[in-house]
């Protein structure tokens, strides 16, 4: 439990007695490569801390998987508009590398926010936080081409290509698997 | 001021303290119809409460006026990533109607929030609500039809339809003019 008290940290207004008071609510969960967090069509009801390894978010278009994002050590993930929304999850959350993770339920956080400024300011800076990302990569979908977006995780994040399978990585960038393996080979000429 | 105060007590928490606390940094605003309350490009400082008229958020695609949505009364409208990142904002924001509106700048936001559990639940609520309001935009355009999106807000926003020109709902729904009126005078027909 400790890797999430050192994350909560980082924020503003922490105190030793934010972690005391949001220690008896966490549970330890551990899941394997291909495992679900979440899967699609659920209702989702709480957040994981991911203590170590990796997961990605995707959705299904047309019968297509697409990749969200991926979310690696010392982050959160959870399905926000569902968890916000009380309505079943369009995204799936799955390992992509065993986890573990640190479950806070979400019926918790809520008693939180009652209780300590700190934790309301945690749920805005995370929405905050989460509304910024979602953006920025609706824009870089939008606005790059193929090549660029993957010049741009090459650059950016270089560990994620060392750690996913390039299918998921084609999906992330919404390209074809053949396509990203022709810019591969066409980056590597240069 | 009245109807601000009237905005925020439909709030948890709300107390008249809480209006008292933040009067001091409002001012009041009017534009006019095709006036800009941001400009694309310029760093947005403020967030400002609707007391009356419309606005429409834009960004350029291509050059291309993409209507990203409508902010009509009783509402509270800002660009959402510029305030939070500081950045440049890519989204303008313009009367589409003459407009009264009432200006909290964001240094003042900040400040209350460290005063009262109230401004930092509005500002969580806020980043919340934004988010997902903004998914279920991009679902709305990746899931739907041209005809389906033109009869979802036929549906359920009659009242936009009324006061809004038929080029802004087209850009809204990401089609052009003319496939908006072919799609109007199929339904006008049956």
């Amino acid at each position: 439990m400790e890797a999430f008290n050192n994350y909560l940290k980082q924020f503003p207004k922490y105190t030793p007695k934010v972690f005391e008071m949001v220690l008896p609510y966490l549970t330890e969960q551990t899941i394997e490569l291909g495992d679900f967090f979440l899967p699609q069509g659920k209702i989702c009801r709480s957040i994981a801390y991911i203590e170590t390894g990796l997961l990605r978010l995707y959705y299904l278009n047309d019968g297509k998987e697409v990749t969200n994002c991926f979310c690696k050590e010392n982050t959160i993930t959870t399905s926000y508009s569902s968890l916000i929304t009380n309505r079943e999850s369009e995204i799936a959350i799955q390992a992509i590398e065993d986890s573990k993770l640190i479950i806070l339920p979400y019926v918790a956080l809520q008693e939180l926010y009652e209780k300590d400024l700190f934790w309301q300011q945690l749920g805005r800076l995370a929405a905050e936080s989460e509304f910024v990302t979602t953006e920025c990569h609706h824009r870089f979908l939008r606005d790059q081409s193929a090549t660029e977006r993957y010049r741009q995780i090459l650059e950016n994040e270089n560990d994620l290509l060392q750690r996913v399978p390039l299918n998921y990585i084609a999906s992330y960038l919404q390209i074809a698997p053949e396509t990203l393996s022709r810019i591969r080979k066409k980056i590597a000429r240069t």
